[in-house]
């Protein structure tokens, strides 16, 4: 997510390591090292000052090729720690969200980051995500992990509860992954502008129905809920199908659109 | 998807009137004409000049709200002509892709200019994406709905065959959506800068082996084929339930990232 | 579902004409009569006399295969007129229930008969099935359904409302498919022998909620929910793919089998 | 599957002890001897001689039921060795196939002999499922498999390579679980009587596509591929979603009926 022009590896960069077909590792590039897998070491020291792309050999002579991360791998990356967010739902709750370069965004709760990044980084670099967290070791690791991809410049990470108020007025979408998303649903009203989005993910159906309801409550038009598989394919000549396992559930994505209350209707006529 | 600074509905914009949940129709402006439905007409002068977001009453007296079209309207306005990529395919083939901000873009076949637009939308103001189409009704179609988005300068369709050659190089990913994928895949190789990514959307199996025998054939890494379903809910309280029809394939998605040739390691290390 | 040994086509029979691929029509075969399509008409003096699985043609030339009906489709034919349970339905219900050839079951509600015809299908000819229905007109069609699959014979239709109580004992299985499926639960409880199962269909999640707490609070164990989604392929060398379009929900299916309670176990000891 | 009359818990028989919710084991009744989980042991002496459905304590005071086993348990128990055919596989195989109580079925190949058990359960007490295997040890692992089952009866056990043709004639279904069914298809035909059904389940697409392509060339009708997806539900009020993981893929299940061929039809004519 560096500038593009700057396309050699260099220490300090996160690279991701490629291992044939779809085994990837995420390392962090220091001069003098090196990576251990089952497969051998790779020297850091070989990859330094080459182009992204390069194929290395281990130790033990297996190739190795030296990727540039993109969004997806730094998601994956963030995931670790809270309930995963996937990037299927991700792209999905981006594109139902409308947002695109540009846009001022709400978001919450900020956990590991992997929400707020994917928004920052569609927004930048003209655009902000603004994202509340109420737990403060939260807000740390989500600093470091946007500041890695480097997208931390997109972002303005708050210490704050988004169920008591939200700061922002006049904002594009607000994105929300929390436990309680029908709390935030009027003051998501007070802070959009006339048509804005709101997009909720929720794993229970008890939180949809509580959320859509909210919406409903606030004007919010065009509510839709929707889930979404994702199905990986072994695909081989003459052995194609489709992978044995799958995610079964991650969650529930639920979009509105604010609509003007009669009052507003009301200014805006005579305005 | 003009300036966010003009809220105002104005003569000759598309706007979405939407009627109750759900139910929404994609109409043009146009001064002292109505818009009519089985639920009563709607005079544009009870628009022109006033917010979006804005509650309109139809002849029979139902409340219509008229919302500025988000890109994901735009792309279901679009995809009434020809084979159907929908938004839930057009999220992930952006999100697999790693484009953003920015980036530059191959993409080819135009058709109706769904994907377009898309790719337009995400990567304006300073990316561009070169549209490849052999068709050239399709791009006269195209030109008009990526206008109709506010998305055309950021577009660039050529009437060529893909298949032949692709004129750009250095760019950061090649997005297919045509029938013969696999021809592509050489002129992708030498049109992509290293790390650039393929994403390919095709509706049958063969499709997908052919495309993937070329990526693994021309040093593409990490290739994948995923496809997704995405299922509409019901919400309301005490009844609620997923949908009962539901869009059962549009295409698989398959996915790759350009590694180096040896020979271009060898340059990269001299250089 | 006649004795296997009739397989001449004879007055009076239901048979499934098969035009080409997956269209077929179930109709009634009666003499001096003909049946008529869009691809012409089939006389059924043609078809008396002859072996099933014969090719006829119609009065313009288009061949009809005249086959014998399965369950499947006695099912399909009769499914029209209520809620819809789908074959993929009942042969899960029927697989978890552990009916087979002798079984003794309770089911309710009767409706148009097609969870009865199954029922009946694969406990005959020792078994019986004992369907409840509070709608007098659904019985006569019921019976109908049952007579044109030759099943009545293991059916014991009857007018009362399972929910205020269930007649019969040690049965094998409780089979549920309406509306308030956890008012019979405790009814099934003192039905059903030791070990025996309720399988209980409800397409709206509240249903299958309050069904799974009932389950519980009267001693069931094993108890799970499982939705079963089925998608067709077309199948064509080289143009392979799943279908576009798919049921996406007709309901869920709960399962789970009675222990003891204390006081039998009790008794049980001492016996 | 003993007796229906059977309801005490005997040695030698197969017992299903329940841990609460949805954690089984499928265990053998040894007088004398326990049987050791992690929440304590159960002596199988405080069973033998009680009634099935029964609560006993373990060691650590945990309460456990024994049940007695449904064919889908004995299905899962079988399923071990071999590629997995799992009960709604089953439940839909046999289903499309038609067989009931009474029929002759040919099945190939037995493997552990689930499907075969399966098959079995379903055609007693006046049926048979005549089983196709060329791998002698298989043999002898579905023998055991399906005496315990109390089906062995039901079953003709036979080592023969199907695709070299089939013994019976006049059979009501045949239903095929290997890894070329395609070869197996103009066997099939002379086996069935007119209107049986043939069956095949095949985990890859090119399986799928050779087999649908054999049975067009065979005068096979109504040849329909479907799959279906099985997702468990997590119920509990206030908190209900569907499971996180599930399995993504077992296998594509293709159908189809006899047809007569015109030198069948004149005869029958004639006849």
């Amino acid at each position: 997510m560096k500038t593009l022009t700057n396309q050699k590896i260099t220490e300090g960069d996160y690279i991701l390591l490629c291992l044939k077909q779809r085994k990837t590792y995420m390392v962090k590039v220091e001069a003098g090292k090196s990576f251990h897998t089952h497969k051998g070491f790779v020297k850091f020291d070989d990859l330094i000052g080459r182009d992204y792309g390069q194929i290395v050999k281990s130790s033990m002579g297996i190739d190795f090729v030296a990727l540039k991360p993109l969004l997806r791998d730094y998601i994956m990356k963030c995931a670790r720690q809270t309930q995963i967010t996937y990037p299927k739902d991700i792209a999905l709750i981006v594109m139902f969200s409308g947002i695109g370069p540009g846009s001022q965004v709400v978001e919450a709760g900020t956990g590991t980051g992997a929400l707020t990044a994917s928004v920052a980084f569609y927004i930048k670099p003209a655009g902000k995500v603004h994202s509340y967290e109420i737990r403060e070791e939260f807000i740390k690791t989500a600093e470091r992990n946007l500041t890695r991809a480097g997208l931390f410049d997109f972002a303005d990470l708050k210490h704050k509860d988004i169920t008591l108020g939200i700061d922002e007025t006049e904002v594009d979408s607000v994105i929300l992954d929390l436990a309680t998303p029908w709390l935030v649903v009027p003051h998501a009203y007070d802070a959009l502008r006339p048509c804005g989005t709101i997009v909720s993910f929720s794993p229970t159906i008890d939180q949809v129905v509580k959320t859509a309801e909210a919406l409903q409550e606030n004007r919010f038009v065009d509510v839709e809920t929707i889930e979404c598989l994702m199905r990986g394919m072994q695909v081989e000549r003459g052995k194609t199908r489709p992978q044995t396992l799958m995610t079964a559930h991650t969650g529930y994505i639920t979009f509105a659109r604010k609509a003007l209350k009669p009052e507003q209707q009301a200014e805006s006529t005579t305005a």
